[in-house]
């Protein structure tokens, strides 16, 4: 049933508009995808499909994909960009079910983590997920004051990872505490070339690795409860990396041949 | 000599405001450095220092800085906005010489070089030059078509390499076919697991690494030029991973020991 829209002042629009908020995404229980490369993702995802929104154009182009979705609505090019942050939009956005990250998934102690905390950046946050996605990570842990994952900003960094690995909130003391009790190793980071070289770690399979706030880094009552924390040296004059790239990096290194 | 300008409409605020433009910057000579840390970090360089722009709180604490420059100008917290494209400046700017990149360096087949292929991101270019600094490259070459060096948001993620590094705008056919005929190796990337993995690459001191534009890569005519073209295997279900972060990957990979 594809239904028209004209009016930005529409209900709907105004729903969706919201779901660009922390607060509208968990009052609805949804979140907002923009363009086609997420919303196929999405639909051959087991995520829950709730509304399809497009341009007639783009509708019409689809007929595989619309078929998957109940609501579809069919908008104006303003209604579409009212409610995404983007500045030049494809003309096609999907709502759909926000998954619950504050559930422990049953295999949390296996495969490479990584754990952010609070990390700010919604480009960095999707980049990390993205990266960890693509070195073969199981899954990305929050701490609080991390950006949402689910923020249209780090949707769009991210390019349909959160499809691909277990995305979490959790309280990073206690993910250590539980790492470190099962025997596996949980590597800081730190800006401090008296910490470990990050070349002289070979972890095995299952693994945690921490990445800090872009300014002040890792916080310090983490940086105490590792395994072990790890350094990038640095040959030029910069005085840091981008923690984005930094995590690559690190990813890519400690989790090689399992 | 410190002179006061209230007036968003002065000539001078009318000039600093073109510099956010590449014509601006090429008809002025200038560009532009947000923040005291890129402020310190030019004095700390060769660079000419032409105007130091900041509200009276700001120029009051720093006079060994200030001291530095021959015009200064203090200005209300409006024009400095009215002149950065930061959301919340630091309230102080500093006008500087625009370096010539069209020169050839005397030393540029030494060392380990970046190439970027019409890297279009200002965030991208900026944040590559930043790493290609901490992995000690010894430079940075841009094509045409890839974003502006002395671009605001460029220079806001290159965090002050610009002055530890060469950067140079160049002819990446040219380029290449010079570092080959030194017997110099160039590795081009390429999303594609037939070409060669990354880690099975271990170049000497001196070597280029291309990378390509977002969307589409490198350019087929450069591919085919190269001594070998590097892939990152990626073991999720990503399709590809953010150009800064693999080139992050490959400089901190290709330039380990030297």
């Amino acid at each position: 049933m594809r239904e028209q829209i004209t009016s930005v002042h529409n209900q709907h629009v105004k729903n969706w508009r919201k779901l660009q908020t922390h607060k509208g995404r968990n009052k609805f229980g949804q979140y907002l995808l923009d363009g086609w490369h997420l919303v196929q993702e999405a639909s051959h995802s087991n995520q829950k499909l709730i509304d399809l929104i497009g341009t007639a154009d783009e509708l019409d182009q689809h007929d595989d994909i619309v078929s998957l979705f109940e609501n579809v609505y069919e908008v104006s090019p303003e209604i579409i960009k009212s409610i995404t942050d983007t500045n030049t939009p494809q003309g096609i956005v999907a709502v759909v079910e926000l998954p619950n990250i504050h559930v422990l998934p049953a295999d949390h102690l296996k495969g490479a983590w990584l754990f952010l905390d609070r990390v700010q950046d919604p480009g960095n946050v999707g980049t990390m997920v993205r990266t960890a996605d693509a070195a073969g990570f199981t899954g990305v842990v929050a701490s609080n004051q991390t950006a949402d994952f689910f923020n249209p900003k780090v949707v769009r960094s991210m390019q349909g990872s959160q499809f691909h690995l277990e995305l979490v909130a959790g309280d990073l003391k206690k993910w250590i505490a539980d790492f470190k009790s099962s025997g596996l190793p949980v590597y800081g980071t730190q800006l401090n070339p008296a910490a470990k070289n990050f070349r002289d770690v070979t972890p095995g399979a299952n693994f945690a690795l921490i990445m800090g706030n872009e300014g002040q880094g890792m916080a310090a009552d983490l940086l105490s409860q590792t395994t072990d924390n790890l350094y990038i040296p640095m040959r030029g004059n910069a005085e840091s990396l981008n923690v984005a790239v930094s995590a690559g990096i690190l990813m890519f290194q400690l989790n090689q041949g399992n």
